[in-house]
C-alpha cells in the first residue's frame, strides 16, 4: 500500500515515516510538510496519506487529501465539531474514500478509556493518576480528564451514587481535583513520558488498568490499524475505539 | 428480595449471609447446611437461594433448589458438562425460573480475563504474572491458565503469529511456563491472598491489567449482581460475564 | 519468653496475643486490660510487656512495666516529648530494663520511610502517593506527611534545589499537596487497607519504594522483633529503624 | 572540570558526551575512540576520564589514562580480579590519582540492590521479577542474578530458612528459577527496556522494590556522582554504592 505522510518534517511526521518504512507491505511515496500544496501530483500515487500536523492546518490539509480522492488518517488534535462537519461534507461527495480522525492513536490509551467506562458500573470506587513527565505544562492531563468523565458518566447510567469518602481534613489538597466526582490525581517525575493508572475498588478487590506511553513510536501500531482500515470505511471515523474490536 | 443461603456453615456460606444481611433490600430467610433438606418448606419462602457448598453436592443442590421453584445462584466450582445439562433440562419443567452457575465470583477477575481477551489482538506481546500466598499448593493458578488460554485464543483469531522472544539461554527456567504461547510467571509470598498481573507490550507502550483479590468478600458485589438479574434469565446462565455489559 | 500484653481486648491487643501464641519459644503469661492493675503479680512473670492501649493511657502503663522492672515494648502512639523524658528518667533508676517506643511496627513501612531519605539525595523529582480505605478522615495519611518531610529534609542537606515542575495550569489542584516541597496524593479506595509508594525520577530512570499494609497482623513481625531486642537494650529506645540493620 | 570521554563513537560514549555537554561546571575537551591514542597529549588537560568501551580494551585504556595522572571513571564491564589487581598496583604509584570501577551506573539499579540485601533479612518471602525488551538473548538478567544472590546471603546471615512455599504440581515450571533458594522470574516484553522489581512478603503486608530504566541516559546521574567524587578517592573504588551513603 502506497503512503503519504503530511507533516514529514514534524516530530510525529518524522516518526511515522520511519514506522512505514520499516513495515512491510507499505511503501512511504510521498512527504510534504508545510509549504508543499497537497495535490493529486504531490500525493504521488499515494492510496492513504497520514497527516500529523498542527490544529491549525490540519482541517485544510484534510479537506485537500480528500479533495484528491486519496483516504486520510488524522492524528493532529484540535478539530471542532465544525471541522469535522466539513469533513463529512466533502466526503459525501467522494464516494468509496475514508477519513478517520482520532484524538488519540495510543492502543493502550484507547483501551484504557474503554474498558474503565466498562468497568465502571462495577465498582463502589475509582480514581485516575497520571503521571508525566516535569515539563508538562497543565494538570491533569487531557487523557485522565476524558477518563474522569467516561467514569463519572459510566457511574451516572448505572445509578450508582457518590463514592465511599469520609475524608473530613484535608488542609493541602492531597486528595487531588475532583472532575464530575472522580479524583484525579498528576504526578510529574523527571525520566516519565506520559502513563495512567485508573484504579477501582469494591469491599475485598481491587482492580487496575495502566497504560504507560515510552515514545511517540507507540502511537504507530494506531495508526498502522488506521491505515489498513480506512479504505474499508467509506466516510468519515472518528475514533480509533470505532476501528477496535473492545 | 428473600434469600436463602445454602453452604451455611462453609466460609463462602458464611461471607455470603453476612453480605445478605448487610445489604438493604435483603432478607435472609433460610441457612442451610450439609444435613438440611433442600425443600420448598425448609427455603422458607426465599426467591433465590445462594449455593456455595462442594463439588459432589452442587449438582443435587441446585436440582433441588429449581425442583422447588426457586431461582439459584451457584458458587461451587467443579461443574461438569452434564450437570450443567440435567441442570439446563429441569429447567426447561419450571418456566420462568432461573440459575446462574459461574467459576469465578470476583467481579475484577472476571472483568481482567474479558479485557484481556480483547486486548490481546492488538499487542505484540503478553506475558500473565499471578502472585498468591504461599500456601497454594499449584503453580500456576487457573484463573492465570484460562487468561493465558484466553489471550492465546485472540491472538490466532487476529492472525497474529508468535511473542518476539530473543532468549537464548535460560538455564534455571526463568521465563516460566509456556501455555500455549503465553508465559505464565508464579509469585508465592507471605501476606498476598490472590493476585493477577497480565501485560501487553507494543513498540514504545506498555499496557497491564491487574487484578487484587484481599479477602473472601471480594465475591459478594458478584454474587449480589447475579441474585438480582437471576430472576429475569428464565434457563441457565453461565458465567458472570454473561450478565455484564462488557 | 514470658510474654505479658497490656490493653488485651483491644484490636491490636488481640492480634498481638494471638501472634505470641502461634510463635514458638513465646509463652503468653498475662492479659490486662482497662480496670486491670499493673503490678509483679498480675504480670505474672512476664519478662516482656507489649503495650498497645490508647494515647491517654499509655504513659502509666509503660510507667508500672517499668516500675514492675518489665520490659516493655510500646506500640501505643501519641506520645509527648515530656512522657518520653519521664521514661527514660524511671529507666535510670531501673539498670537492665528496657523500653522500646515505636509509632509503626509495620516492618515495611519503616523500611519505606528509611530507604526514602537515603534515595532521595539522589533523584531530581519524588513524589508520595498513598492509598486508603475510604474510611479513613484525614488526608494525607500521617506516614506519608512523615515520608515527605523526610525526602524535603535529604535533598536540603544534599543541597538540592527545588524539583522540575513546569505545571502553569491546574484549576482543580490535581497536583496534590505539597508538603515542604514534595507533593503528596491520596487515594481513597473501597478495599484497600494501608498503602503508600514513592517515587523517584532521573532522567531515562524511575525508582519506586511501595509498602502494602494489607492486616493488622503487620504489625506483628515488628513487635516480635522488639520483644526478641529490649532484653539487650537497657534504657528507652526510640523508633523501630533503631534496631534494624538498615 | 575538564572531561576526556573514551569510546566516544559507541551508543553510551555519545550518551556520556551529550550528558557532559549539558551539565553546567563540566567541559568535554576530548573525544578518544578505538585508534586514539591515550597521551597526556591527546586527553587535552583533562581531569577526569570517563571510559566506557568493551572488555578487551577497558584494561588497556584505564591503566593509560592513569599512566597519564588523569583521574578515571569506567563504566565497561567484564573486569576480572587480575584487571583490578593491576589498575590497583599502578594506583599505588601514582599518589592523588583515583580510579572508580562500576558495574552498572544507574543509580536506581544500585539503590535497588543495597535496598534489597538490607530488606532481606525482616521478610519471610522474597522473589525477584525482571522484565525486558524481547531482543535479550539470557535470562535471567545479570541484575536479577545479583540481587537474587545477595537476597539469599542476608537471608543466611540473618539465619532465616527457606521461604515458606506449599507448590506441589506445577508442570510447565511457572514458579521460574531457583536462585539459592529466591525464585526469578523474567518477563520480555515488547516496549520495554530494563526493569527489576524485588517483592518481600511477611504476614499482612508486602513490601516492594522497583526499578525502571527507560534510556541510557539513565546512566549519566551515576557517572556524574563517580566524576565529582573520583578526584577526591585516590586509589581504586569498585562499585557505586561505596560512593553513596546508603
Amino acid at each position: 500500500m502506497k503512503i503519504a505522510v503530511i507533516g514529514a518534517k514534524g516530530r510525529m511526521g518524522q516518526a511515522m515515516s520511519a514506522g512505514v518504512e520499516q513495515t512491510d507491505g507499505l511503501e512511504l511515496v510521498a512527504q510534504l510538510d508545510a509549504g508543499d500544496e497537497i495535490t493529486t501530483e504531490s500525493l504521488n500515487g499515494a492510496e492513504v496519506a497520514i497527516e500529523f500536523t498542527r490544529p491549525d492546518s490540519t482541517l485544510k490539509n484534510t479537506l485537500a487529501v480528500i479533495g484528491a480522492g486519496v483516504h486520510c488518517v488524522v492524528g493532529t488534535t484540535g478539530w471542532t465539531d465544525e471541522g469535522l462537519d466539513q469533513v463529512r461534507e466533502l466526503l459525501e461527495t467522494k464516494p468509496g474514500v475514508g477519513a478517520i480522525i482520532a484524538p488519540n492513536y495510543a492502543l493502550s490509551a484507547v483501551l484504557a478509556m474503554s474498558f474503565a467506562k466498562k468497568a465502571a458500573a462495577y465498582f463502589e470506587s475509582a480514581e485516575v493518576i497520571e503521571l508525566h513527565h516535569p515539563n508538562k505544562v497543565d494538570a491533569p492531563s487531557g487523557t485522565a480528564l476524558t477518563t474522569a468523565k467516561g467514569i463519572a458518566q459510566a457511574r451516572r447510567e448505572a445509578g450508582l451514587g457518590p463514592m465511599p469518602d469520609a475524608t473530613e481534613t484535608d488542609p493541602g489538597g492531597a486528595r487531588g481535583a475532583n472532575i464530575d466526582g472522580v479524583h484525579v490525581h498528576a504526578v510529574r517525575l523527571r525520566g516519565l513520558t506520559a502513563h495512567e493508572e485508573i484504579v477501582f475498588g469494591n469491599p475485598g478487590e481491587q482492580f487496575t488498568i495502566r497504560t504507560d506511553s515510552f515514545d511517540r513510536e507507540s502511537f504507530f501500531p494506531g495508526v498502522l490499524l488506521a491505515v489498513r482500515e480506512v479504505s474499508g470505511r467509506p466516510g468519515l471515523t472518528y475514533g480509533l475505539d470505532q476501528l477496535m474490536d473492545i
